[in-house]
């Protein structure tokens, strides 16, 4: 058997960094990850997460649960987030729930998994606490549950919508609808409450009949437009869940023949690398993606190892992107 | 320990029948499928798919190498691979590798994978000699690699390319230029090959000043248009290698106030969702990307339990889908 300190001998190198080298730690060189991979490779030898695991007596094993791997958020959350499991020495399993029910935490127990992040939740959700019941360690991501308390990443919507409808009202918006995700997330929820209390205090309100909901997905931004625009008197600025939701308004605006922003502004959250596109500049509300789902697999790590930790709940602050899509309304 | 015949007694159902409603196979009915989950959560019991695997020796883990996750291409093909190993009993598990050496391999043996899915091969790369001295089954996504034979799915561009060239030429355009993908791929290669076959039999040819080369991302396509069109007698049409190549030459377009079709026409190449946007009506060549993907995690499974059975290269047919993006060119 091929062990560590042989290709350390190979590649005259400590047995450490034999380690490091194979998990890409970036503070090895280049050079030294090369020579190690090389001796490796020459020796026959695979650094064996499977015994490592044993020997630890866990797996290091990640599960993701995400609604709809289509749905393009999730690309720019699983990418980074498998990179940072990745070179912490675990690996990412995707889980995909069409309803949130117990599947979710038999898949756990079936498949071994020693933490899990949950970018799924709804408010009344049954699995965290089937998680906490059979033990397994979970981060929320972009959202909670109010039913156990847990490690999350989130976002404070307030800073980004506060900016958003400043320059929107100071614009002259006055009837604004909006397209937002579904009630039953703390998420969805979260952003509509911070709407309404920051329309609040401009002395505005969504007419109830300006207001759509639905799941973060295209389809509920192309069907919530149609709709708020299938009247004599549309708002003129449709604020939308997020920006995936905002793509879908967008497209069902351009379908119609709806121009954008001299017929209709729309605003989206997220600011996806999409929504930065030539052909879409999309206003929105943006804040660290890339480094929140980082920050996630570091949790989630963490917890693994230390179950007793104390919980932290970072929250990631907005700020408003004015690009193409909010102009003054029609006079 | 709970087993699936104390679930099976509970929900009033047949042993083989809690296996496949707890795989979600089809061939049960929601109705039953709910009766045992709900028994199989009653008695705390989960399918483990760590015990399957060890009860037949091998993992029921499949691999699937990527270049970039953040690349909107492989959310289209890891959705539907996800679900078609799901069903058959599988799991998927991401790679992801800047440089598609040694590592690849390691990875593999470390963690225990019982197949893998090339979707990044180079034709030159060692990956599929060093997967098939282990004795690791693979099947090439997309690509192909003429060092070792394994089981493939690809797709044939000719079909296609010939019909949206008949299409442009018939319109008018003379002056062609392409954004070819990588050279060292049997997906690039096979393209560009096609491409030029089907001109010369129109009579014309690629300019060597009109054709550049890259990774199929988006900054290859942004690139390659922004040099393309910056000489005083640029191409009328812009064939890209894929879309989302496309996609970056729509958008680099747009930045330089240049029309499309108006000024250049543009072709993809994937049909992904994206080009059939409103906003983008990219005009390319289409295939069945999903059922492809579907297909690639049968054979991998299929090699897997029948390491003997004879080799399948299923090749799927393209078909040219004619959009917004290629119009007739300036007089």
């Amino acid at each position: 058997m091929i062990t560590s300190r042989d290709v350390a001998r190979l590649a005259g190198v400590s047995q450490p960094t034999v380690s490091r080298a194979l998990r890409d730690d970036p503070k090895v060189s280049e050079a030294t990850k090369q020579r190690v991979r090389e001796a490796a490779l020459a020796l026959g030898y695979a650094p064996n997460a499977i015994g490592r695991a044993l020997s630890v007596g866990r797996s290091t094993r990640v599960g993701l649960v995400v609604t709809d791997l289509e749905n393009q958020f999730y690309a720019h959350v699983i990418a980074p987030m498998h990179h940072e499991l990745e070179r912490l020495g675990y690996e990412l399993v995707l889980i995909t729930e069409s309803s949130e029910s117990a599947p979710v935490a038999e898949h756990v127990t079936a498949h071994g998994l020693c933490g899990v992040v949950l970018a799924t939740t709804t408010v009344e959700s049954i699995v965290p606490v089937r998680l906490r019941d059979r033990g397994v360690p979970f981060v929320y991501f972009n959202r909670t549950s109010q039913s156990v308390q847990a490690d999350s990443v989130t976002v404070d919507p307030e800073n980004g919508v506060r900016e958003l409808l400043r320059d929107a009202i100071g614009k002259g918006h006055r009837r604004i609808g909006a397209i937002f995700g579904p009630r039953n997330t703390s998420t969805g929820e979260q952003r509509e409450n911070t709407v309404r209390a920051v329309l609040d205090e401009h002395g505005l309100a969504l007419a109830h009949r300006d207001v759509r909901h639905g799941p973060f997905d295209f389809r509920t931004g192309d069907e919530g437009l149609r709709e708020l625009l299938d009247r004599a008197d549309p708002p003129t600025l449709v604020l939308c869940g997020n920006d995936v939701v905002a793509l879908g308004a967008l497209n069902a605006a351009a379908e119609l023949g709806v121009g954008v922003p001299d017929d209709v502004s729309i605003a989206g959250f997220d600011d996806l690398p999409t929504s930065r596109w030539a052909l879409i500049r999309l206003s929105t509300v943006a804040y660290d993606l890339d480094e929140m789902s980082r920050e996630a697999a570091r949790l989630i790590v963490a917890r693994v190892e230390q179950p007793d930790a104390p919980q932290a709940q970072p929250v990631y602050p907005t700020r408003y992107v004015a690009r193409a899509t909010i102009a003054a309304p029609r006079a």
